[in-house]
């Protein structure tokens, strides 16, 4: 690690936080919590003076070349930055043409080009690539409440993972395999844990805090010239594994396709190269369909049960995520916002409305609804679902 | 290759050529080249309905899995349908809010998101990736101009390439190594191959042609709801490895950094893993800059005043680039036409005057030209000319 | 696949097991249930003609070009077929200079060679990656036994993957990271399932029937003029992560160094590639020795505890496979083996008292044994398991 | 760099190679030229303990992670001491049953192993990986002759390189293609290169002290327990990828597909995945065979004769190594030598006359000449040769 690169990770780590924090107790103690403007200006100027002097060395060291673990991790640092000035009006989509911080910018599009993602933070960076020093790892504030969430946010991720990955082993296997049982169970029991985490999630973050406090890091900002989405606990490639892998989801759905298509660069590089593999797939919905003339056979009763049993489980999880998280978390407080802050609500760009049916139509998809409008697999799912038990 | 992958590429071959080509008569006869409206309804209808229907085809078909080089050249053929649509007014990014071929865009976004490219044709699908079947390969009208200028882009791209392939091979041997002259041998036989062929381009396309039936088919368009901006023979990654490890251009530089960002996606795969790792790498430059102690070496001279004439060389190919084939095949017929198409102009989308900007900052950067306003080498290259055939 | 790839796997999965099982049939019916020498003549004669018909036609075919999965599932078939021939005394390293089935080594070397892995069936074939058609997958005979060694083969790599997966992902953590401890938790689970179906197949395995009718078919053979050790179930890359990032054994222990160099070839190359991933990167136990001075953190006595349990398991795994598995499946049945078959007998090459000396090592790295002789980590972990519980 | 590989490459650099050349003139010196033993006792210690020091530094530091190229730059390090050692007898396949220099291997193999290459010095690391300072670049002794072998081995594996490059663009294009022309003219021009460059080194290397001298230093040795063959010229990609794109020469050749696996691990990871993907093409002869119908068109005869004319370059090449280079330098100064040191003479291991035997036969297929008992593609080039010029 270069000097400066690891100065600026010593920062981050610290006054980072700290001067994000004492923005937030500023910001929340207000009438209106949602106001930034002409809150704690030293401490702004502060925080954006800190990470310029940063960023300008670093791009003027130019490329240290230390790999991508490396690179990655200074991609985080600098994104980090570049959020917390978007959540303290220090950048503006809606205001400037392009992004404030030119430096950090193009620090940020120089690394981010040579290990193909976004130049932005994106949720590999605070979740399951955020390494910890002595029990902390890197946060915009430190507050519980931010805690709970990246926590919460890591534990879905890997429990999702771990089924993607059972599920991938499946395919070298095929429905009828002894072993095909065994990896079903272990994504059921993976499945199981995400559901179980959400439901924690749920019960302990505090809808206010996380709306005023951590979720404005997660707006959408421009880098250089370009406006970049917010990340999301979605952006990896394990979820839509398992949507395509079930075959709830199907890459060639128009609506669903382009929807990959947007995630790819927010993912890290294994995660793109592992939902590449699975596009090329055949889901195992399919290869059910395709074999109903054995549903008399043993395998087939067995495995499409525990199948059934996922497909369930990956709607339930989906309508949990939409219904109360989403609703706990965005809907509510927003509905009691001032008007005025209500076009930078959403992390991902589009207005609320336009967010809310996206993750309809997905959670639709994933719980196999029967609906006119979007492709879902309801129909095959019920004659899925009359075959078992069919009496040999 | 399916039987519907099979279908639609003779189509693209035989009758898509013939119904552009037909087109293109019909715009040629008229008073106003430039209009498209309101002529060769019956062609144009046919045109669109008979991709529509291989699209869908291809799309219910679903992924059939056979290997990257088979799912490039389909996403070329429907990126010259989807490219050529948009050439007759089938589809115009400033009327429509998405790609009215609903089908051929998610197929192509299908594609390419499996594959890690853009939902466009790139230039590699009609230059370096374009087989032909008993001596023709795919165009969009085989006009005499058309074919010209596909034959002189890829010779251009395919000499650069070689020039970039032996300077990446510098890298691992150093500057005073005795091998590295050889190579920087064939890197300067390989520019003046480039530069001879752009000179025989601009002296065999005929200006007019070029600008009213073969430039337009390069023009941004929808792929659904996003605008891709239309391919250009930059789209490899040679050029710009070229750019980089002589050390004329640098990844740091912000323009040039967020130039590189936005034509990743532009190449093929194995462009970007070149680019990727050539953006950590040291320059030339650099290197005979932090070895200038040792000027005096017969190695330093020799393999200086090689590296010289190769910087000479490159900085003069953007300058005939600029100056003879932009200048006389775009500037000059884009002034004589109408002002009511001007807007349609440009390939990347930037009105015209942007463009050319962007090309002659390009240009000062390549032939390390004085300039106050954007970095380039002009100092450090009049330093290294200094030293060279300084006496022992 | 090609009309005689289909063939061959029909075959394969069809009349080759049932030759096979009735050359069991009758060497077991034997007084020497060793002995394969004049027995079933024409049934091994019908065997090794098949197989070097599609060999021939599959050679002459060339490359048809269908990608890793379809290679590597067509090297499988041959890889079958060549075991066969060995276990049936068609090949016998000991009295042949190069293998006698020239057409099959011919196929399996060239497709070997253009995938990268080694050209005999490995483990992969028959345990992660045999696909199974109608509930059936390959195998050689469809004795119960053999299927149940395939099938809790089978459970044990994919456990270990789990375990080697959640271990993989603290790396991007660290030691101090909350959720470290999930993924520690994620790995014990996986480890107490290897352990579960270890005890299985050593209570459902008849000793008898494994060793002379399974075992035999993973001996040493020729392929060409080289002889390639026997299939084992080590041959994945997870148990060497496992080993190598809890830190119990050491890539760059000479002796296990050169047992890493030697099984690259024989994994998958997704396996070669994680593996050498793994060989890079810091285990576990170095990152607790190394932060030992907060040993009175919560995070360490939290993770410390749940690491020294892993490592306990994986320990105790070794030893169940060593003393009970290889103890009674070989050692004991080899001793009441007529002593003229005693040098055909393990699958990995040395002479029996050379394997049990290497898993006996093995055992005793795994377990942190107190060695002299050898590299292991007892020291390191007894002084961990000071640090734990000591009050802060 | 750490410290212990900043100053292992300094000692490589500077008192290796000193002690190497003193040896070298003290065994020059003799009556026997040939005889090693007995002389220089104290030079050969001291540079089998330097050796020996740092291999244990560095093996005790354990892995240092910086990436591909430090690591393949280190393992050439480690790679010329340990076949320094074994020119000068402190190592000896014939004597020991695994290396004496332990610690040098276990370095090795880890190394070796994390990059997927043999545990010994490969020809790149002589040739086109060697990074000359100040004008030096790595070698045994910087004798005249040695610096000139290299020096021609790097001249003519880069413009074979240059050639397959060539050859390997034209597989997205065809052989009907207008732009094929210029890659086979290309192609053509490297080999040209290749020739003039192997006619100079015939002249200019003299045959005594290379083989007295350099040669020695290539012979195959122990690493560990296993024996790797010495490293040549040949372990490239390139040319087998001519071999095979011209189709001269075939993957699924027993003979030849058995010494593409043999070479594999002596190439660089680059170098392998290239020639993986060659293994799976078609070849130019295949095509011109399959298209023959067509060979009235201009096309057909163009590219018809400029590939021929490359088939018969490449042929004269492999003639003009075996008939000038081989017997000039090997053939012939081994009939003089004394019997004794007979055994120990080639690079790969096998006695000479095996060698020859390969390299004759190799010949005989590059330049597809009748033989009854190999494959070569006579009959093919003769009845394409035939179409050459029949009017149309
Ligand atoms: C009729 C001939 C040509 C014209 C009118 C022309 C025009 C242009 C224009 C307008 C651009 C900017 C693209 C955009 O941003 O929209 C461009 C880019 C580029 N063109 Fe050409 N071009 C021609 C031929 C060639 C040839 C033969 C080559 C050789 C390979 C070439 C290499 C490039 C490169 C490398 C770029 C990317 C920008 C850069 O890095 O310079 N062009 N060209
Ligand atoms: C003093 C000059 C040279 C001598 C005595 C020589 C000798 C040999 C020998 C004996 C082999 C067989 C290696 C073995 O199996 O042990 C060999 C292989 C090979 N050499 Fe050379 N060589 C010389 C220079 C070159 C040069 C300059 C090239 C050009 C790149 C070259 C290319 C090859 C290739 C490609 C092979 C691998 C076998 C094949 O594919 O032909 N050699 N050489």
């Amino acid at each position: 690690m270069s000097h400066h690169v690891a100065d600026f990770d010593h920062w981050i780590r610290n006054d980072f936080i700290r001067l994000n924090a004492e923005l937030e107790a500023l910001y929340y103690a207000q009438p209106d919590r949602a106001e930034v403007e002409g809150v704690g200006g030293e401490l702004k100027r502060e925080l954006e003076q800190r990470g310029r002097g940063f960023s300008e060395a670093l791009l003027a060291e130019g490329n240290t070349d230390e790999g991508f673990d490396a690179a990655f991790d200074l991609l985080g640092n600098v994104g980090l930055y570049l959020a917390a000035c978007r959540r303290h009006g220090l950048s503006d989509p809606d205001r400037d043409r392009c992004s404030p911080q030119a430096e950090a910018s193009a620090l940020a599009m120089h690394i981010a080009a040579s290990i193909g993602v976004v130049p932005r933070f994106a949720t590999a960076h605070l979740c399951t690539h955020n390494r910890a020093i002595d029990g902390r790892y890197k946060s915009f504030t430190e507050l519980p409440d931010e805690l709970c969430f990246i926590d919460y946010n890591s534990k879905g991720i890997l429990a999702f993972k771990r089924a993607a990955e059972a599920l991938m082993k499946t395919q070298s296997l095929g429905i009828s395999h002894p072993i095909t049982a065994d990896l079903l169970a272990a994504a059921e029991q993976a499945l199981l844990e995400v559901q179980a985490s959400n439901q924690e999630l749920f019960q302990r973050l505090d809808p206010a805090r996380f709306f005023y406090s951590v979720r404005p890091y997660y707006k959408p900002h421009h880098v250089g010239s370009q406006v970049y989405r917010g990340a999301n606990a979605g952006d990896f490639a394990g979820i839509n594994v398992i949507d395509m892998l079930l075959g709830l989801c199907q890459g060639n759905d128009p609506a669903y396709g382009r929807m990959l298509v947007e995630k790819f660069l927010y993912m890290m590089p294994d995660d793109q190269r592992i939902l590449r593999d699975c596009m090329r797939r055949r889901s195992l919905m399919d290869d059910f369909l395709a074999a109903r003339d054995q549903h008399r056979s043993s395998w087939y009763q067995t495995n499409l049960a525990a199948f059934l049993r996922l497909c369930d489980l990956h709607g339930a999880i989906a309508g949990q995520h939409h219904d109360q998280l989403v609703h706990q978390f965005i809907v509510r407080p927003s509905e009691q916002m001032a008007d005025k802050h209500m076009e930078q609500l959403t992390a991902s760009g589009p207005q609320l409305a336009h967010l809310l049916k996206a993750l309809t139509d997905l959670r639709d998809r994933r719980s196999a609804a029967p609906r006119e409008d979007i492709l879902t697999r309801h129909r095959e799912v019920a004659l899925l679902r009359q075959l078992l038990g069919a009496s040999a």
